[in-house]
């Protein structure tokens, strides 16, 4: 018997009980032993829940009973997640967790503590909701020296995206409906500002690297500023606009970013539609994988959370390595990526203006829509963020700067 | 120290050994010891090679050396591998392979083995060449019930069917370009008659029931029979024809297949291109996931095959359980599986023949193509595989029968 208490009865811990119950028997048959709820910590009651009679609103009672070998945190957020976390690890039990902030935080530290109590600190639904990426990061490309990953993490901007692409809509107007149907919350900052894909490749970019990648150090860019227009433009090019999160080795450094990117129709992750993730990796060796699917919901979620229950019971007294350490990873200057750009810039119908495109940006590629007047759009060649940045603000009416990579 | 013999000096045991060499650092990190490769066997010699140096051409030497930790049995083949493999395993030795023919046909003896002497036997590899999926499944997956798995899994042929899609050429063209290029075999068979993808089939619906699901119970037709023309219709109706090994889940029974079939532009698999390999993954609490990928070619092979010894390495002393019986699955019967059906059939232009497709398949749907004339094209309901063989034997003059997904 694998006794475990979960952390929260919000969406993804009445997900978690939810699948233990549904699929017992399979979960029971593949962790060799029988895994029961013995506790559900959560401040409110649930009066008709069949998880009252398990409810306790005091974590100690947790942590002081040696019964229970795997605390399921599944609160969100730092604190009290946190020493809740240290506590539970620090008295012999393993923790398996959703919880990204925490892990883009204090991965590092929690691993370490996880090895040195030979338990197991694992965080399967962190990032991508119910694909499998932390897992294969730390168990299945082994082999390889990656080189890139790159993926669309967040489910709402990725919805909002393409409504705006199939539909022509403006973000607002998407956002809003998204709200309405639950996809977007009422407080959207954390997903259209790019701060949740932004601790999710902070998260996968410490696996790829090994050291602790600080997120408040990665360049973020959200999806406010994405318009109908640009859409246009994006079909125009047969390309469609994502959010991305991305981090990339060049010359020995990693570079590692979160902004809207205009992909073209080669690239992996241009069929990830509405609120599906995908997960672009390259290896040296390997050359290109991709993982596709759920990136959020209860049950899927939780699906990740529960493989990781399993996981932590079949590895009782094995601590799974995972290369995390918690000396700083130095990113590559954000200044110095070079990326190409598209620009939508006010067109004021002078040769000066186009000269002095010319003379920032050397030879560009202009992009015409017919529906579009009164500006000029145009695609640059590979160059610095920095060179860019100190370019474009050379010039007056800026419309539109998004990423190129195609 | 971690002491390996690689079993064949092909392809995927150059790439094993290039991999090693390449990656050597971070490999060596992950596995948390160093890996060498002590012994290549082949009967062939390599002058000039460095392997030349640890080549011998007897088994019995890798088999009695008890340094030798982990055998990599890349050979291909069932004989003399399955008797290298089962000789290393009870000698103490864990073995990884890449021989999708021996996993499908002795997997769960070799399985029950290596569980028996706390070795491992595993196979990434031999599904979906660089493609994580034999450990997702394994070790991932866990919380759910599977109810489906599909793949494109053979990139032969999934890169004949994308030229043939792309540029509307034969099969036999395609064929021939592809046997010129490389990524075709001069003996195509075991590819484009759909052996190849059914072995794998074979394997990975073995790991979803946990039980062995013999091959040879597998109904399996190739893509020789694929046309231009029946290209034509498939874009008429935004699809696309890829050749898939499929299971599913139908009211408690497994149904496994390969055969060509038609996708709509909303299926995941829709965008595996060229010679890309991807399996899509359905649970019941997971919804879709999708793993995408290079399925062949020497580096991709070789990065699973390591990833396997990096996990054995990992792993020494303690078997990674792996559900899978030797006790036989009872597929369901292909004759009962129900699917869509597209049909082409010679025109008689005769009420008849209307009338009597009409009694036949009941409502169908008539798809026009308007450069090809002389020959009728309808997509029936769903209907059991049996009553539509029965149906379509009274019809002369059928063109082409392939199976839709939408």
């Amino acid at each position: 018997m694998a006794n475990i208490a979960v952390l929260g009865y919000g969406t993804v811990g009445s997900g978690v009980v939810e699948v233990l119950r549904t699929n017992r028997e399979s979960i029971n048959k593949r962790a060799g032993d029988e895994i029961h709820v013995k506790y559900v910590l959560d401040l409110r009651e649930f009066e008709g829940d069949p998880v009252q009679e398990i409810l306790v609103h005091d974590f100690n009672i947790i942590l002081q009973d040696p019964e229970v070998d795997i605390v399921v945190e599944v609160m969100g957020g730092v604190e009290p997640a946190y020493t809740f976390t240290k506590e539970a690890l620090l008295a012999g039990k393993s923790v398996c967790t959703s919880n990204k902030e925490l892990v883009a935080k204090h991965g590092a530290e929690l691993l370490a503590i996880a090895k040195e109590k030979h338990l197991n600190y694992l965080f399967e639904a962190s990032v991508g909701g119910g694909i499998p990426i932390i897992r294969p990061l730390n168990s299945s490309l082994t082999a390889d020296e990656i080189t890139e990953i790159t993926g669309i993490l967040n489910g709402t901007t990725n919805y909002i995206l393409t409504e705006m692409a199939e539909k022509g809509a403006a973000f607002e107007d998407v956002l809003k409906d998204a709200q309405d149907k639950g996809y977007a919350e009422r407080n959207p900052e954390a997903d259209v500002e790019g701060y949740d894909a932004c601790r999710k490749i902070a998260i996968l970019t410490s696996l790829v690297v090994g050291e602790q990648v600080d997120y408040e150090k990665i360049h973020t860019e959200g999806i406010t500023k994405i318009t109908e227009k640009d859409f246009q433009y994006a079909k125009a090019l047969k390309a469609s606009i994502k959010l991305l999160g991305t981090s990339k080795k060049i010359d020995g450094t990693f570079y590692s970013m979160v902004a809207p990117v205009m992909i073209g129709e080669q690239h992996p992750l241009i069929s990830v539609n509405g609120v599906f993730n995908g997960i672009f990796v390259h290896g040296n060796v390997l050359d290109d994988v991709m993982f596709y699917g759920r990136g959020a919901g209860k049950l899927p979620t939780a699906s990740a959370v529960v493989s990781d229950v399993v996981d932590a019971v079949k590895h009782k007294g094995c601590n799974i390595m995972t290369i995390w350490d918690e000396r700083k990873n130095n990113l590559g200057k954000y200044e110095d990526l070079p990326n190409r750009f598209f620009v939508r810039i006010k067109d004021q119908n002078t040769q000066d203006l186009l000269s002095g495109i010319q003379e920032a940006f050397g030879e560009v590629s202009y992009v015409k829509v017919p529906e579009i007047t009164g500006e000029l759009a145009f695609l640059t060649k590979e160059l610095r963020e920095g060179d860019f940045a100190e370019k474009i603000a050379g010039f007056d009416d800026v419309y539109s700067v998004i990423r190129v990579d195609f």
